[in-house]
């Protein structure tokens, strides 16, 4: 079992042209809402796959919550550590899109601002079940820091998505974990290097492994993947695809990623499969409807290896 | 009773002193979500006030479509024509408010934008039971239309809002209305005459009596409401109050008037209610949540008559 600590969010999207300046009234064509969140994306991600996943996340007191916890449990995740923090707006993100794709998004935490160390207390007995714990930043860093040490007590492997960028985030604790899988810009804002070139990710990469972290895994889009820890550096090319919409594909990598290592407890094979994984979800537009199930994947996969 | 036909939205407010430009990703601090839409509100108000009301509308096959129904049921009003329509949001208005309280906001009709004449035959036997029919411009022209000629064929009286604002509204059609009630700003865009003073919007209301209105009731904000007709012209002074938001007092103002008419039969006595219950509504934050309930509403009435 796979524990995802970590957020949820409503995407609002309206698809517009224009914006209202102050004291404005303007009308747009269409809105559409989406259960996102990179928390969320990872579960439903790795359920998708087949992995069993339990979820520790807070929702609001509003009308998005149960639609939440019943987005979760079409997956057949696991939400009984998903509770609703009277007082507090769901997660959302009100986002706007142009006719050139364009976004504009603003993030409200609401709720996952509430996500505590008492709630990982209290979803211990299940916690201590899990094979892999899957952690983002969408959540305060007290939290996270508290579910690094819960894994390291616990004997759980711990894998951090540094997402979004924070300069906050104490590298000591970056080190507790097993796996810490940043993208390039969360690597240059951590490391304050520059990653232009496929030298300087591995550079950046570099002085953190000197910090003392154990595996970095540096997902790069169209350049691919890079693994580096003490004795392994591999370099996994991205596979060509037609992008239609990134949207959550580093999430998407992060979920099959998790499942797979559960599964196998192998690292090298475990990133190849989330690396086609990552391919596939960007063919497809939005972010958890982008994320194919088995048997699906194994159907695009074949596409690619061809 | 009472029947509105008409919109619903819901509010989707983000407090935030600044707007992400194209490309960009920023935190704001809070969310709130509230039930709104003209036809809503003016429905909300007249059943707090303790009338039978029926509402006829759409709401999208999303997650705020339950609560949009249960709001109303919350207040008793019949809901069983508020129908989903498959394909489509709720209306939603994603709303900006910075630290100023300047607002941004943006109108998605979504559903209501399916209200169509059928919804008004399938609800054609409860229509025949009301004593006023209640309509705004946030539904489609069409459905307006045959609303009014449905009233005018059972002699209910019918009252027609004019907002949001609409030069395509047909004039004919105002003229089959008992009561027709614009802003000053509805009005100016209706005649294209000016409305700067009382005087130029005793003309530009003489206008549209000249063309066959009615009964002619302009809400004028701080200066009162004005009541034209055939025989009749009177000027109601506005309370005066400590405005802390202005929003939905429109709405609050044609709610109350359709609850009192609809019991009393007299004009006069129902516009001074009407002004009263406006009044009311803008000392107290929000639309729906600033319409007092008729204890209350007495209570703060008193106060007004000191």
């Amino acid at each position: 079992m796979i524990a995802v600590i970590g957020s949820n969010m409503v995407d609002l999207i309206t698809y517009t042209d224009i914006m209202p300046k102050a004291g404005e009234t303007l009308e747009a064509g269409r809105f559409a809402m989406g259960c996102g969140g990179k928390g969320a994306n990872q579960a439903v991600a790795a359920a998708k796959l087949g992995a069993k996943v339990t979820m520790v996340s807070k929702v609001g007191d509003d009308a998005f919550a149960d639609n939440t916890i019943a987005n979760f449990q079409s997956f057949g995740i696991d939400t009984q550590h998903v509770r609703k923090e009277p007082g507090f707006s769901s997660g959302v993100a009100p986002i706007f899109v142009d006719s050139n794709s364009q976004n504009r998004i603003l993030i409200i935490k609401g709720a996952n601002s509430c996500l505590s160390p008492k709630d990982i207390d209290d979803a211990a007995e299940d916690l201590k079940k899990c094979g892999l714990i899957v952690l983002q930043l969408e959540v305060p860093l007290e939290t996270v820091y508290y579910a690094i040490d819960f894994g390291n007590q616990n004997n759980i492997p711990v894998l951090l998505n540094p997402a979004p960028a924070s300069k906050e985030l104490d590298i000591d604790y970056a080190c507790r974990c097993d796996f810490f899988v940043p993208n390039e810009t969360e690597l240059e804002i951590l490391t304050g290097l520059p990653v232009k070139t496929e030298e300087e990710i591995v550079l950046a990469a570099e002085s953190l492994l000197n910090k003392g972290l154990k595996n970095i895994i540096v997902t790069m889009g169209s350049r691919g993947v890079l693994w580096m820890s003490e004795n392994q550096k591999e370099l996994i090319g991205a596979y060509t695809v037609d992008a239609v919409d990134t949207s959550g594909a580093g999430d998407a990598f992060i979920g099959c990623f998790a499942a797979h290592y559960v599964q196998c407890g192998d690292v090298s094979s475990s990133l190849h499969e989330a690396n086609a994984y990552a391919a596939c979800s960007v063919t497809a537009c939005g972010t958890q409807s982008s994320y194919p199930d088995a048997a699906r994947f194994t159907e695009m996969r074949k596409q690619f290896d061809q």
